[in-house]
């Protein structure tokens, strides 16, 4: 039997998701509760998945059957497509199995061309709505099928508005819209080269196609990187008969959601526009009325919206993101799905659909996306330096958080400001999905127009990123590259602060202070979720205030304690060049008692932060060369203060060179070749424990990690120091005090011959940063110049220095815990390396039975929930 | 019960080599068969690896027994050890399981002491002999057991013959023998700090801890590292009644073999001397007598002796290499192993024994030592005028062979020089991809850095050429053409002369012999070899001349063709810069059309000399950089000759440069960024295929290699392009044509994921210098710095880079053999690193399955011989 790639609404349901895609299957699903939705079909994501495999084609047999349903329509709806009295209209959107905002295009008012056009006119006596419709179908479908620029036709509009002396598009007249409608053509047929096309049937296929073809643009490649979405899973495309929000002040078009996505209060939380198409709400040209007024305007619509909005969120057990369009009065759903919200919200919308009795702690853990509380641990403004900031606008708090930074206005400068450093605040007229990196690097965003609802707002909501949106006020010049609010004058580079939580802006840099995301959802929701986890959340961690920081957001012990960021300071990186210039092993013993005392000062202050928590310290990993200077001002200067000529400190630098340092003299590789760094270390790691276990609050058990293994017998060798070294200093103080020493996995041959390391290893750390570079065979410095082409040509679909690589260092971690374990059945097993505190590389981590995630401080609240949901998916059996 | 540490010799057998070592063992059956053997008995190797485990001690229950064995030896003599009238005594001599020559030291006379040495003289009537005895056991009892100078006891005996007027040994009287016992036990007292050891008991026990400790000793670690002995083997100790060759012209010792061991003949070869101990005959201070002289001196003695020889020999069916003792004209055999011998006597005495009926063909192939064959194939030193030369230096030997020429410093020169018809030695502080001509024309080459696997090392092996590198005592001054080494300077056209199996340096013209691999002896050996290998054996061949000398030595194909070295010379190097500064891709088109015709021209001869044998040829691997200069006056005038500005081509070096050049920008991830350069070698290697095909003579099948391939999806990437490019032209070209595209495994990634990547490979060739490198997690350019301590601590006993890791790097390629042929049965598969060609690394590809492994040319025949070996020991299941 021939597959079947497109479904009526009606032969679908909510469960229809990866064929249907999200907008799909819940049109379906609203479709089956009888809702008033305008009928369609959807064209299945294996339609997209096959014009790819078909080279960018539609097929003879789907396109039969996309024929064949939009047959049905006609009858359905008792139009024809293309009629010149009564035409069909529709429209075309994409809707991908997960959401994708912004990402994928719409067609409005399909099937006008210049004859229907006129019987529309007749049919909806309503010439102005006729022409507005055909003039915004021919202005989106130039957009969005034939690639050609938004912005010439702004310029059109504008300059018809100009000449008749309006600022409204409101304000433009049934002439004026046809006199666009010619305009529009004209410049299609310029830039084209033929007549904007006339017949409906092939309007939809080129739309089909160029919905299919969006999920392979650039935009959309990013968006899925960084969101995880596969590339073959494709876009469906939904068909759908048009009704209209802008036949009269009797129509209009609206969002809303059931509970406030920015709070989670739960009210009705949306706006609208009177005679407006959908996309007038989203691109924010009008500001639209809240959802409340709606009530006013017009009282028995609004009661049917709620009571459907309040039937979505039951049936969906999950708050709602609405689309409707008011026809004449008659309420139309045109979408539903399961609405973005804060992290604030998203913890306050699942702690309360608890205490309603509608979903369980189990499914609440799961209804917040890990991610997600980054905002929450964002900083805030210091409360203090906040009463001296005068606030100079304000706009929408459209995404939570407080930002300060230096203004740039396009995505590109925020991009290269911040490569070089900068702390940047983008300022926009309104943000375009080609604008994402710039939003992803930016510390917050302002844009002058656009509501709650606009892409600013949604994108940076789910990045985590304070937004101000829609404020109105601001004049933007990007060719001088400054704004004007408030009477003054604001140029690139000048310093401003946003508040995402008031909407407030400031025109200077106002101070923050670190987040304390420990509210009662946040708190009720971690509690649960630290409940149903099966893993231990430790933190990397070198300073006691990174420790105490992460130890406030709930991190367990440390798992990866650097030593080296100890010897960059003052007197310490002098005393540690003395050691490396040494000539001798005693020269270098003399160097290395004077880091003795430092080292050891810092572990009790980590001890002490940490509360009697394991910690895991690292021994030396860096080639000794980085404690070097390179420019040669440093390295006269530094011949002087360490008292050796400038040519020897030349030498000993030539000495150190390595052509390719990331695998070169570092790691426990120094300790074999200079045990006595390792004998300081430990020294360092046992009095600092023997100090803090002697003013009796804590019971210190050290755990010394030795890095960068490949052999069991060079961890032997260094054990064995560590043993021997801090045996004698325990026996010595008389003063009963376990500790571990443990490895690093982080080189494949580590992994490869884990039964062999774990003999002589009492835990490992997975070093997922060393282990991915040496399992690709690239280096992390260097692959930026070629992993551009790499995602471009879709080898690889996601950055593996942030989202574990499950099929090749993913396969070695596999390996090496069940290596590990056969030689030591209790051996503690966790990772350290930047995918500590990644949910899907968390979840990873719990299905191959880790015992712990490490990561740093501002992660571990998302690891614990990482943990908490993938133990929910797939409890281990203990 | 108790393990067994002591065994008497009529205890044990040949087949217990392992816990008696080999001499131990062929002691105990030689006494077993009968033979005059002084008895005695051997402490095992175990009781070795006990003395380690126990913190170098030997234990109380291993001293007990050794003490009831050395009672069961007094009873057996009949004489009491330290007996004031008559005392036994004993030679303590250590005997691994195989034989480490020179490695480990030897005690005789032991059980003398100030007493003894006069009931000694007593009762042999020779006080002389008992005195000489005497100071000998003192001499090498504080040599080897307490580790005093030799040099000083053997400056006392010249004093004693100063003061006398004599010059040998033999001139001094028992008086003077007994005046040096005192003189070197007032020097032990003097160094020592105490009497020299008067209890025999203590001496033995002190003797047998100083085998044991030799095992540890730094030679014996260099040995075992270059030899592949593992650590943990341990050494026995053979303790032996002591007979005596030096009591008179009546006695004597001597060492023979059944046969010539240095061309093969079949007549004992061997030599004695009258009145002396056995080191004297090793030591060659008196010139000993060949053993045909013994048939007249004491014609019964040499009677015994062939005939115990020829026993010997029919017994282990090999040539024997034995040690024996006269005592009073009675003869003692005191050992008997398989003599070592040269490659041409090695196979000889294989083929011999075969044809006399006393070894199997396959036998006789287990008989030779694959890397002796190395002498065979190049250059040697003439004997005679090896004698008289002087070393002046050394350094790693790291292509055998032997070179005589005159000195000259850059690749250039060389040129000239040889152009000119002279014989050159290419000295450099190390070498680079520049001076492929220069060494390509040189008869050796001498670097100061860079170890077994740098540039130098690998290209020069390539080549067959002698190369000693890592001689870092030279001196180079390029400007004055000259350098220093060993406080004399070599001037530019100054003879010097290298020995890349020793890495020894002559300071003068030492005559060489060619390489005569020709002979009948090494053709019958190899032609069984090719019957009975299950592998393929290929070459790395980059030239029609290594092409045609491989297939000289049996190549049956080419495993690896790099193709970028064939970028680096004249106008070539010139189009290739001009394609990597080019601006975009036209311009890069341009340059890649420039160099299409020089890689055809190449590819074609390459094929013609392979004789229609498969060629394997892997598309451009090194990171661009490396083609570009890096001196500021060659940049300039490279800027010239491209005709852009110093600027830009600065920028273009600045933009090229890696941090981790290793993991960087190279293999196929070039041909992702830069398809072009794909299709331009496709285009290469199938217009070549084509031209040689037409000829009529050979039908060629390319098979087109990627390599650094980590993703199927990147591998199928630049696959498509071969494809549609090589498609395309043998269709034009109307004719028939077969190619295959496969991929190198040197990833470790690829190897985890061989499953996915044998979607889209036919081939497979492991490369294991990558693979290792990146599987340890170090670079080859850096690890020579760290590697030494590790050697020295013993956590690597071998090298990595010259035998294949098989724990580690192994497991890699086991697993990617089984997931690669799970997807793809008939997958080829192959080894084309250093690795090919290295026998213990044979052997293993043979036992994961491999196809063919592929070797410079030079060690194609030891690939052959070791694969034959491996198959022999181990025969595939086909």
């Amino acid at each position: 039997m021939a597959k079947k790639y497109v479904y009526k609404f009606s032969e679908g349901n909510k469960d229809m998701r990866e064929l249907l895609g999200g907008k799909g299957a819940n049109l379906a699903e609203m479709t089956l509760a009888g809702m008033p939705v305008p009928q369609g079909f959807t064209i299945t994501t294996e339609a997209c998945t096959q014009y790819y495999t078909d080279g960018r084609q539609i097929n003879a047999d789907i396109q039969a059957e996309i024929a064949q349903y939009m047959t049905w329509l006609e009858g359905e709806n008792g139009k024809k497509f293309g009629d010149p009295s009564d035409p069909l209209l529709v429209s075309v959107r994409s809707g991908a199995r997960a959401s994708m905002p912004g990402m994928m295009d719409t067609i409005l008012n399909l099937g006008l061309n210049d004859v229907a056009v006129e019987g529309f006119a007749l049919k909806t006596e309503n010439p102005r709505f006729a022409y507005d419709s055909y003039r915004r179908f021919i202005q989106m479908f130039s957009d969005v099928v034939m690639e050609l620029s938004k912005k010439r036709f702004e310029e059109i509009i504008d300059e018809v508005k100009a000449k008749k002396g309006v600022k409204q598009d409101i304000d433009l007249d049934a002439d004026d819209m046809k006199q666009l409608s010619v305009m529009f053509k004209a410049f299609y047929k310029k830039e084209k080269g033929e007549d904007f096309p006339q017949d409906p049937k092939v309007q939809l296929m080129e739309a089909v196609k160029a919905v299919f073809r969006s999920w392979d643009n650039p935009r959309a490649n990013v968006y899925r990187r960084m969101n995880e979405i596969p590339y073959d899973w494709g876009t469906a495309v939904n068909v759908q008969s048009m009704v209209f929000g802008n036949t009269g002040n009797n129509s209009g078009t609206g969002v809303a959601f059931t509970r406030n996505p920015a709070t989670g209060e739960k009210a009705l939380f949306g706006e609208y526009l009177i005679n407006a198409q959908g996309e007038d709400v989203v691109a924010g040209v009008r500001t639209p009325s809240p959802i409340s007024k709606l009530k006013d305007e017009m009282p028995e619509v609004f009661e049917e919206f709620s009571k459907i909005a309040n039937n979505l969120e039951n049936h969906y057990r999950d708050m709602q993101d609405m689309e409707f369009t008011i026809q004449d009065r008659k309420l139309y759903m045109l979408q539903t799905r399961n609405g973005k919200r804060t992290a604030a919200a998203a913890l306050k919308v699942a702690v309360d659909l608890v205490d309603e009795g509608m979903i369980s702690e189990k499914e609440a853990v799961l209804r917040v996306e890990p991610k997600q509380l980054d905002a929450l641990l964002h900083p805030q403004f210091d409360a203090e330096a906040l009463k001296k900031a005068a606030v100079i606008g304000k706009g929408l708090a459209a995404s939570p958080g407080a930002a300060c930074g230096r203004v740039v206005f396009t995505a590109e400068e925020a991009k290269e400001w911040s490569d070089r450093g900068e702390k940047v605040i983008l300022v926009r007229l309104e943000t375009s999905p080609e604008d994402i990196e710039g939003m992803q690097v930016a510390k917050g965003i302002l844009t002058v127009r656009g509501g709650m609802t606009s892409h600013a707002a949604v994108v940076a909501r789910g990045m985590g990123t304070c937004c101000v949106s829609g404020c109105g006020e601001i004049v933007v010049n990007y060719e001088k590259k400054q704004f004007e609010l408030d009477g003054k004058t604001y140029r690139e580079g000048d310093w401003i602060s946003l508040d995402g939580s008031t909407g407030n802006i400031y025109g200077e840099a106002v101070g923050t202070v670190p987040a304390n995301p420990s509210s009662g959802y946040f708190g009720r929701l971690m509690g649960w979720a630290d409940q149903y986890r099966q893993m231990e959340i430790y933190t990397n961690a070198d300073t006691p205030k990174d420790a105490a920081q992460a130890r406030k957001f709930g991190a367990e012990g440390i798992g990866l304690c650097r030593t080296e960021h100890m010897f960059f300071e003052g007197a310490r990186i002098k005393a540690m060049r003395e050691m490396i210039v040494a000539e001798n092993e005693s020269e270098r013993r003399k160097a290395l008692e004077k880091l003795l005392p430092y080292q050891q000062g810092d572990f009790e202050g980590i001890y002490e932060a940490m509360e009697g928590c394991p910690v895991i310290i690292r021994f030396l990993d860096p080639p000794l060369h980085e404690f070097l200077p390179t420019k040669e001002s440093d390295i006269q200067e530094i011949a002087g203060e360490l008292g050796i000529t400038v040519e020897k400190l030349k030498n000993v630098i030539a000495s150190l060179h390595e052509f390719n340092p990331m695998m070169g003299h570092r790691g426990c590789r120094l300790a074999v070749s200079y045990p006595e760094i390792a004998e300081m270390q430990t020294t360092a790691v046992i009095n600092a424990a023997i100090a803090v276990t002697k003013k009796g609050v804590y019971k210190i058990s050290p755990n010394i990690m030795i890095p960068l293994v490949g052999e069991v017998k060079e961890l032997k060798y260094v054990r064995d120091v560590v043993v021997a070294t801090a045996d004698k200093i325990i026996k010595d103080a008389g003063i009963d005090m376990k500790y571990e020493v443990g490895t690093m996995i982080e080189i494949p041959r580590a992994a490869l011959t884990a039964d062999e390391v774990a003999k002589e290893a009492e835990f490992f750390s997975f070093g997922t940063n060393d282990l991915t570079q040496m399992t690709f065979g690239f280096s992390r410095d260097d692959a930026g110049k070629f992993l551009s082409a790499y995602y471009e040509k879709k080898i690889y679909e996601s950055d593996p220095f942030a989202h574990l690589d499950q099929n090749g260092v993913g396969k070695l971690v596999k390996m090496a815990v069940e290596l590990g374990r056969k030689t030591r059945p209790d051996i503690h097993l966790g990772i350290c390396g930047e995918h500590g505190g990644d949910p899907t590389s968390v979840e990873f981590c719990h299905g191959v039975g880790l015992d712990y995630v490490s990561c740093s401080p501002f992660r571990v609240p998302i690891a614990r929930l990482a943990a908490a949901q993938a133990a929910i998916k797939a409890p281990r059996v203990k």
